[in-house]
């Protein structure tokens, strides 16, 4: 039998996935699961968008232009001043979801050897499109006991190599749900300007920012728009993760011309994602409004329990629906095993997402998990008492 | 500025891309192009792939499972089984269109440096995918003068080197239409099983055999099934390009398990052209046939067409809705570039693809462009009449 690609085997293979057969079993012997593990909100799509579907009005389903329906684009553009980020319709390439925006984004801007630095913990599906480039991430450890502020910039520096080509963030941050101040924002300019690196910035959750503080793209730093590449998608703001469409941004004129080439080769993004995205775009302000409001008192409510919870600590997120939590136990991988395996109160359980598959430093977040506030809150109390009564059952218990 | 990755700048914008824009401009002059250029079908989407659009029961546009849904590899499933293609719901993964699974299959199976012996002419995209994935397409030149056979074995095997991973077929062929015989498929499992190659086998065109000769798929093939790769797309068997929904298909555990991790960095396939595609599957024989029969009649008129004009000579394709034709002309880049420049018939010009963007050998197919026979015939005709004239007029005409 040929052999395959050392590039997948690298491919770490997430703990999520690897718990995910667990849930399944737990499911089997009928017990209830909590799904704390993924983004998958359980907010209806708005209806327009599902509308649109039910009044197509087309015979050929055919291929789309390679950069996204010319109409979905302006559209993008329009949302896109509502939030100062002023790109034109040229500067946005429409993507089959975030996850072809990053692969794209990698694919066109790296070669393989280079480097890019990111704060960790970060989505660990940035290591798969790093290696599926062929690229290496270089990551600069946020601790929980500083609530996941950026690191000093100094530390980013001290890890500037001749192949470093990017810097990437994602903000509102999903593991942790941190928002990045301006003060640290600038830096982060001031450095990719020194370098002339790329700033690759994920900001998918911008709607979910909970705090007052402002919302702050890449696109508002002045001096570096050029080396700005913005990572978009409607998933999370529409919950419509299935559609897959996403948008990459930038206004880099032969980063144009270079990602448009791999858009070509895959012909073109989603026809049916993108009709029901341009229709999502004009949600009302009462939806978003209502879902916005939802998140906040979810938020609120994970937060108070989880620090009520003997042992455990999470910073408040100040944007996103995640947390990083920090648990009283041995270890997390082990607990949330456990969790799926051997435990259940009344019948249900919890499934959390380990927090080792956020970090690449080893032995980091050891002892943390992350979980998504995208359950309703009836669920969430039922989630949390289940996690106390877990954490008080496991023998692997720290404190 | 940040420096864009060689990668993007080695791949070949291919010419049909460069042309696209001298189409646009014709049009803009008032004049009518008609597009022999590209393979997107003039034929409706079956009724019952659009009506479960304007029936359906979802909330939540949500996630679809890595693999894609469950319901929608079953389905697929029996299809292949119609074919007997002999496959489990485990060895198929849902991917967004036939290009994903090229890019999968190249990424999980091939390393920077790796090589795969592909036939030319050839679909121009396996070439970007190879790039992606750092690997080299090495080709063994087919002519149409032996009507685009399968060129002797003995070609493939002079450029096996300890970096070659598998062979690359399309069958029925794009560009060339050609179907390979049973004859011509064996000798290329003696090779792949000889050297333990993976055999890569794009088989999206299987509904459009028009000889009486049997489709022979790579999974057909005794003792070398775990070394199949085989690529598939509901696109154009049911004329919905734009769902963006394929297919690949492999027995190799292995391999199954390093896609998958590919698959689970994009999270998953498009939902809504899954659903499309699901309903698809039913659809009656009568369209099927309907749409065979079409291009059954547009492929003998244009065959016909085109081998009455004088100078011009393509043989008989016997799948896809391609043919390869050799044109009296100087260059036929510039033939097809002066058309949408500067020649119309009344009116009207025609966008062909030169078929240089489908060979790597250099000069190969210089007098050669490719067309689809995806338009009407009434279209057809009009198109055969503009060649014609254009032929005349041409200043590069070599008889």
């Amino acid at each position: 039998m040929p052999k395959v690609s050392e590039r997948g085997t690298l491919m770490p293979a997430s703990p999520i996935r690897r718990l995910a057969p667990l849930a399944n079993d737990a499911k089997a012997r009928g017990i209830k699961v909590y799904h704390l593990n993924i983004g998958q909100p359980d907010v209806p799509t708005p209806p327009a968008a599902l509308e649109v579907l039910r009044n197509l009005d087309r015979e050929v389903l055919e291929y789309s232009p390679s950069a996204g329906l010319q109409s979905l684009r302006e559209k993008l553009k329009e949302y896109y001043h509502r939030y100062n980020i002023d790109v034109d319709v040229d500067d946005i390439i429409v993507t089959a979801g975030g996850s072809e925006a990053v692969l794209f984004a990698f694919m066109a801007c790296l070669d393989p050897g280079d480097e890019i630095i990111v704060p960790e913990p970060a989505y660990a599906n940035y290591m798969a499109f790093a290696i599926s480039a062929g690229a290496k991430i270089v990551t600069v450890p946020s601790s929980i006991d500083e609530g996941f502020a950026l690191p000093p910039v100094e530390k980013f520096e001290e890890l500037i190599t001749p192949r470093t080509k990017g810097i990437l963030i994602c903000n509102p941050n999903n593991p942790t749900g941190y928002l990045y101040t301006m003060k640290e924002m600038l830096q982060i300019r001031d450095l990719v300007k020194k370098y002339d690196l790329f700033l690759f910035s994920d900001e998918v959750y911008r709607e979910f920012c909970y705090t007052g503080a402002p919302y702050i793209s890449a696109f508002h730093l002045p001096g570096v728009e050029e080396q700005v590449v913005l990572v978009d998608s409607v998933s999370k703001r529409y919950n419509e993760c299935g559609i897959r469409i996403g948008a990459l941004i930038t206004k880099h004129p032969e980063l144009k011309q270079n990602i448009m080439k791999f858009c070509q080769a895959r012909l073109s993004p989603p026809l049916l994602g993108q009709i029901v995205a341009e229709a999502s775009i004009d949600t009302p302000a009462d939806y978003m409004l209502a879902t916005y409001n939802e998140y906040v008192e979810r938020r609120k409510f994970l937060i108070d329990q989880l620090n009520k919870i003997p042992g455990c600590y999470t910073p408040i997120p100040m944007g996103a629906f995640y947390t990083v939590v920090k648990l009283p136990v041995d270890d997390a991988d082990r607990f949330c095993r456990w969790c799926l395996e051997e435990f259940d109160l009344d019948g249900e359980t919890i499934f959390m997402a380990p927090a080792s598959g956020f970090y690449t430093t080893p032995g980091m977040g050891h002892d943390e998990v992350r979980m998504a506030y995208v359950l309703n809150k009836a669920d969430l109390a039922r989630a949390m008492k289940v996690l106390d009564a877990a954490l008080k059952a496991y023998p692997g218990r720290t404190i």
